[in-house]
């Protein structure tokens, strides 16, 4: 974990730790949204690809992903000088589409619907010989996005000179959740997903993966629509005895609100799930010593426009 | 200028230095929208309020301020447990009131057209024995606002070992640029204001106070809204030969929706203009040495709203 939080530092932002207040009490955002690429994924990916041996590089890599991982790997590779091609849903944000594209990465499109990514990826790397890149299920993948934990350790200890004690953290895969996880030992980890969408929960509670039921509600979270946890990110949050909690969508949006005008930060949906469980108590007593991670900020502008004008009047 | 960076430094946010890239060059952004209270105006007051006397302090203070600098003086204030009388025109943006009577400070209206907000505020003084906070024309609010100086120099000196050569700084009164000037001695200052309201560059020309036009086009940046500039910030700017620029009001809107999409930063129209001088390469060259300050991010949400909505397309 200190190994991966090293190995990145100099190809990552240092994000900083900035303080909030809710109901009277202060605590502290970690706001992915301002890293480079506007979510944490340049951390796993990163941390991915600088082990790439040189050969390795030369034959380029396959990632798939709705956008923020596409960004991640996009990144990281145009700045080791590797090729980049990323599986993206059709029906992905523009605003990720776009970005991917802009940071040199060739996109094949697949249908959400009809189509398994796994499937095309797998088949792309087999033909090229490129190395697949897992958006979570890999241990290089989750001790990267646990920097941003290693951070908030060193962090929390400058401003407050305390551990964290709680940290409450927007989940998808679980591999930010489980990197965190594993990074701060001793904290309480809180992983929040979309009602509807909140596997993790299910699958600690569980015991084992649980699948997102097929009649799942729609969500704005794009970035947090994974139909499976892995056993990696489960077993870590199993271990660490993390808890799950979810978030409605009107709840999520009025988290966006009010990011834009109490933090002057943009937060996309799936960014804004932790933060809305923060708002909302759902995630239990907070202090000085907890952190809201907000995850991600790349959100089409039209859409943001909407949720702000929606929720200006309640936050 | 370092003894005031001192003495502020456990009383503001060390906002973060942000890259970002315009035209495949890749420079800095200083987040003041990020500061505590939503602008870098906490740093001259804290500064100011610092210095006061116990029995100074028992008297309380008042301030004049369309807002950001009502927001940083009442901050300051409930810190420092002073009670703070703030005069507000009676059209200042919503959030920004709402969040200075958030503060614990009085607000007091007046009316931009018919009423002096310095004749009011200096009876409000007198009958109270109260201090005045200025909200630029005075050395320790200038010094206090420099510690953004001081710390751009340093940032940069960790991430590119070079002292900046051109800080581009949104001017309102210029205690934001003035402060920045004394601060970072070698560097290129260059004020940016809103097109019509540039009486800091008419100023800068003429070497006096040449006040805003009464027929002055209206601006969206309430915060830049200052009719004449003072002998104090002027003379600091002039005697570091800055220079200073206009945008207008489209690429001050642009430039709102540039920062959402590429920062994820909330930026207000006032905290914008320096970005939309880079952007539109109204500043000149611009290097790995080169700094924009984004110097507020309180703006209406439904007014923000509609700004993204409109710039959406073509950033």
């Amino acid at each position: 974990m200190r190994a991966a939080a090293e190995r990145v530092r100099d190809h990552v932002l240092r994000t900083p730790l900035l303080p909030l207040e809710i109901g009277g009490v202060r605590l502290w955002a970690k706001p992915e949204c301002l890293q480079t690429g506007g979510s944490f994924k340049l951390r796993g990916a990163a941390n991915r690809l600088l082990q790439l041996s040189p050969e390795q590089r030369s034959r380029g890599v396959v990632a798939f992903s709705s956008g923020n991982h596409a960004q991640g790997v996009a990144i990281a590779a145009r700045r080791l000088g590797i090729a980049a091609t990323i599986v993206m849903p059709a029906d992905a944000p523009a605003v990720k589409r776009s970005a991917t594209l802009a940071a040199g990465a060739r996109i094949v499109d697949y249908d959400r619907g009809s189509e398994s990514r796994e499937e095309i990826g797998a088949r792309l790397a087999r033909d090229s010989g490129a190395a697949l890149v897992p958006s979570f299920d890999d241990v290089d993948i989750i001790e990267g996005q646990g920097s941003a934990g290693v951070e908030i350790g060193e962090q929390l200890q400058d401003v407050v000179g305390a551990t964290p004690d709680k940290v409450l953290v927007c989940c998808g895969g679980g591999g930010l959740s489980a990197g965190i996880a594993l990074a701060l030992p001793e904290a309480e980890i809180v992983t929040v997903e979309p009602q509807g969408w909140d596997d993790m929960a299910r699958s600690i509670d569980a015991g084992r993966p649980v699948p997102v039921p097929d009649d799942a509600p729609p969500t704005r979270c794009d970035a947090l629509q994974t139909k499976l946890v892995s056993p990696l990110t489960l077993g870590a949050l199993r271990d660490h005895g993390a808890r799950g909690v979810s978030v409605r969508e009107d709840e999520t949006a009025a988290a966006m609100a009010w990011a834009a005008r109490h933090l002057r930060l943009v937060v996309e949906p799936g960014g804004a799930v932790a933060l809305a469980a923060a708002l909302t108590g759902k995630a239990g007593p907070l202090s000085e010593r907890s952190v809201v991670v907000l995850s991600g900020g790349n959100v089409d502008p039209v859409v943001y426009a909407d949720i702000l004008k929606g929720h200006s009047g309640t936050v």
